[in-house]
């Protein structure tokens, strides 16, 4: 069965963490763990402060060349009556400015503090950040049943 | 820092969930939640075993119009000094056989249901099984330090 519509929602907003696809130039898949907050409209994700590896390029390359990516929630259980995972369809752009010059930056940067409480503690947020703000264009879900939908706050 | 190679091992044989991206016909990466074993030197996903669904149906052509996949292991927590990734590269292929007449999908199946106890209360293997083979061709690591390195057996 599809998740209901509120416990779609409720992952969206609550759900700390989500696998990012992109696709490379080869038209390869690529893969990474994102945090991510919702802010005017858009899922705003930060590209890691730290110096740039090679990791963090990759992703920001493959958005700039092909903005099709997908976002993936989902819990692994071993109680398998209790799965469920909720992919996003979207469309990526990169964005690099400052929250006191861009007020969709801003929006987004106080989204992120707000919800990773993280962010007070490690400088991962540069000066100017790099997000990739990423458009829902279409949401696919799944569940084993009911078990699986209860609150995301009482579990994650 | 990379993950440790005896660390990378573990995880493989161990993590019990890994997120499968494919690519579709338009080229767009789509993903979903699989499990896997290893056996034989390949990574074995099934495709579930329920009737199929059009999301089952959708991995197993992605994979046979492109058989080249990326399969994510990483666990969030809310302590980011924990943080860690492996990306694994592979090129994926369909089985469809009965383990009583494939030994190779008898060795897949036996892994499955040694790794999973969960194969033994619910029908997810069906008669013959579906499964993804995946060969890994490249490993990507990342992990935030040290403390990211403990036993998936201690976790999991």
């Amino acid at each position: 069965m599809q998740l209901p519509a509120d416990v779609i929602e409720d992952r969206i907003e609550n759900w700390p963490v989500a696998r990012l696809a992109t696709s490379r130039s080869d038209g390869r898949p690529s893969q990474v763990p994102v945090v991510f907050a919702r802010a005017s409209g858009w899922l705003w994700s930060p590209v890691d402060g730290k110096p740039k590896a090679e990791r963090e390029l990759a992703r920001v390359r493959n958005v700039l060349r092909e903005p099709r990516v997908s976002l993936l929630l989902d819990e692994y259980e071993p109680d398998w009556t209790r799965l469920w995972w909720l992919r996003i369809d979207g469309e990526a752009r990169v964005v690099r400015a400052r929250p006191e010059t861009d007020p969709e930056v801003a929006e987004a940067v106080e989204a992120l503090r707000a919800k990773y409480p993280q962010y007070s503690r490690v400088p991962v947020l540069r000066d100017p950040p790099t997000l990739l703000a990423i458009r829902v264009e279409w949401i696919s879900s799944w569940c084993a049943g009911l078990d699986a939908v209860s609150p995301a706050g009482a579990r994650s």
